[in-house]
């Protein structure tokens, strides 16, 4: 009898509805803010950004929200994607932990992020929008709605930062294959990008720069709306089949995680996988369940950022909201995981890690790709950088079961695979990868210049 | 009630054999030729390069042969693969016809290699071989080999022609990634390569002179044996998985092909997932089946070429096959569908289209990138432009079927994704890719250096 290496389910299984962590919270996240009055912000102050569905479930406390049967029914193109048992990897560490993953890189974009892609492009679409304006890191996200927006006649305008622009030049020509125009940022497209061309000509940009870009093309045009890939509480919920995959697979598999880890950036992958089993811990109790985010030594929001109300993005067009953040002005080194070069951290994932309810912990960029390499060799899929964070999180809690001599149960989250990435292995077998220091001058400038309102 | 996008079978029917067309063909195809003698060569003939066991599937007339457990566990990290019907791709033509497409871009290696590449690893693991040198076009079979390679601790040697080495360095950072090591063909490490770089030092390669330098380093060492990734009856052998898969998931869908279309550069992925239908054809009669092999108009062995007995390669180290061929020294021009590049064509397959079982059909490299960014935009997977050859076929048929006002059933394999050719869709989208003409004096030449046993 050979142990079972992957656990599928069947098409009717992918979920019905989202979960929404919110329901199941001991105290609720605390809500953004207007920047000019300092007051809670409505949704009329969102609705020249966001669809008013979209606007609604960003701010819901209903436990479940229906997902809508056009939005499903593309996502059984890949979905449910499959959980696999890590039997190679947990050979090659001599580990007496059981290793999943499940793997999220058989979307058409290669990563998580059409589950979200995919509704906000359904949503905006119902709501007349023909164009949507959004940014993208190392190119998974702008892939993605990219993608969506193909299938749903949306035109699609992509800030991508400027040093994934340059690094990763095949993510472009596959937005470009879906038929999206993508713009390196920042660029001289925008007020935003102009200006701070103007003082940095050769800024390598960052996240928080393009979001500026988006947003400032989308709050222009009445046709153009924006979309946000990770960091929004509508985003994480959407992610969140991701994780209701994974606990109805682990009945197939009939075990169950003792620890769960995911790489954060913005915290959308990181809250799909864990939200839907933290928020069962919370509503039957006595669970030993650990969850642990990872993230970059260089752009540390969760373990060295400050919580407080900060603006989403550098040229400060957004509402403020409460995250873990190095400041809205802290430009992140050009490390190859992209998608992890934000300054802020999820509301959401910045409130339960308040609550004490997951562990943050950091890894720089040399140990991660190591990481990677040992995965790929095993398992024959060579993950994304951003992914290795998480890959690298897993083996280390597998060191930790052998050396603690327990056989405990590691699920983490692959959520992309690295084709689009090569560049960063091909410099990496070079020996010229380095690791990136966090710039801890750069944030505490970027931390004085937190918005008056940060105390409150 | 929603139309169901992917069939996809339980991980328990897997095939549990491979299926050789060989049992159930009207006549046999011609047996290898020694070279030097012109008699056909035996088992001791292929020792120095291939395991017993390979050998022993190579000249089977046995209709299944069992796949071995360890081969079938590995498959199960990717297999059952979906066939997905292309709902939208019909839409965006228009057309009564059912299209449906067997995605094998989903294995580690992203294409349908890792199916031969398995097994092969496996027999040469269990003859005690440490080492395998190959050969590879656009790097879809380095890259599986170097995968398969990992799982059973074999070390890999490929040897990469050099177009697409340059082309697509990104496989090689794949097949680096999986450890293995990887040489621009022709080389300054071998005899034959040597002799073709003092004569065309600017070289672009071929398929043809690569295997030659993989036969070379192989036959001279006992612990290395040598990998071909198509062309043999058992690479084709072990294709067959994707066709019977498809023919399963066909009885899921309720339906069944009216024709079938697969792209052929050494034939395997066409064979792959063909000749269980045609078996099916051959031993029940009856069914109007249409099976179509489509290949580049720039290297277009079953179309244009001469059915004769060729070397398999460049240099002359293989044995004599009988098969449509552009002669052994025809270099095909350097377009990007790396894969295709063969003067060859698989000895079963010519056998087949002089049997009239099948028919073949060129497509120039531009028409064939127009059809693939059709695809990605409708499915949202962007194809190898190996893969488009057949997209394109598969498209025409539909138009056909639109033109008649016919709703047939058309089925494709779409071979692999073009994650790692993306400088070809870029070249695309900037309009620097040209149609390569078919070099038809090349070929004559080539041809008039036949071995004089091709008259035999």
């Amino acid at each position: 009898m050979t142990d079972t290496v992957k656990f599928t389910l069947p098409e009717n299984q992918i979920p019905k509805d989202w979960y929404n962590l919110a329901a199941d919270l001991p105290s609720p996240s605390p809500p953004p803010l207007h920047p000019g009055t300092g007051q809670p912000i409505g949704p009329d102050d969102l609705a020249p950004l966001f669809p008013m569905a979209l606007i609604g479930q960003e701010v819901s406390m209903e436990r479940t929200i229906e997902i809508p049967q056009p939005v499903r029914d593309i996502y059984r193109q890949w979905r449910p994607t499959s959980l696999h048992r890590a039997h190679r990897l947990e050979q090659a560490l001599d580990t007496p932990a059981r290793i999943y993953y499940k793997y999220e890189g058989v979307s058409p974009a290669g990563s998580h992020k059409p589950n979200t892609a995919v509704a906000q492009a359904f949503y905006n679409k119902e709501a007349g929008i023909s164009r949507i304006s959004t940014e993208t890191g190392a190119g998974q996200w702008g892939s993605a709605l990219a993608f969506a927006g193909a299938l749903f006649g949306i035109e699609v305008e992509v800030y991508m930062v400027r040093v994934s622009y340059d690094q990763k030049p095949y993510r472009r020509a596959m937005m470009e294959s879906f038929g999206a125009r993508c713009v390196a940022s920042p660029s001289e497209e925008t007020a935003v990008g102009r200006a701070i061309l103007a003082e940095t000509p050769d800024s390598s940009g960052s996240l928080g720069i393009a979001i500026s870009e988006a947003v400032e093309v989308a709050a222009q045009r009445d046709d153009t709306n924006y979309a946000l890939g990770s960091v929004l509480s509508h985003v994480l919920l959407h992610q969140t089949v991701v994780g209701q995959e994974a606990m109805a697979a682990f009945e197939l598999a009939d075990d169950y995680p003792d620890v769960i880890v995911g790489c954060t950036g913005g915290g959308s992958n990181f809250a799909g996988i864990a939200f839907p089993f933290l928020g069962a811990k919370l509503r039957d109790g006595g669970s030993d369940l650990r969850i642990v985010a990872v993230e970059p030594k260089a752009c540390p929001s969760l373990t060295r950022g400050t919580y407080a109300y900060d603006f989403g993005d550098t040229g400060h067009l957004t509402p403020l909201v409460k995250m873990h953040t190095l400041g809205s002005t802290f430009v992140p080194p050009p490390f190859h995981a992209g998608g992890l070069r934000y300054h802020g951290m999820a509301p959401l994932v910045s409130h339960v890690h308040e609550l004490g309810l997951i562990e943050a912990r950091g890894y720089d960029q040399l140990e991660c790709f190591e990481a990677g390499v040992t995965f790929a060799r095993a398992e024959g899929i060579i993950p994304a950088p951003e992914a290795n964070h998480a890959v690298k999180g897993a083996i280390d809690e597998a060191l930790r079961c052998k050396q603690e001599g327990k056989g405990q149960t590691i699920l983490f989250n692959l959520c992309g695979h690295g084709h689009f990435d090569m560049q960063a292995y091909t410099d990496y077998f070079a020996g010229k990868l380095v690791n990136q220091e966090f710039a801890e001058g750069e944030m505490a400038m970027a931390l004085a210049g937190l918005p008056s309102v940060a105390s409150g």
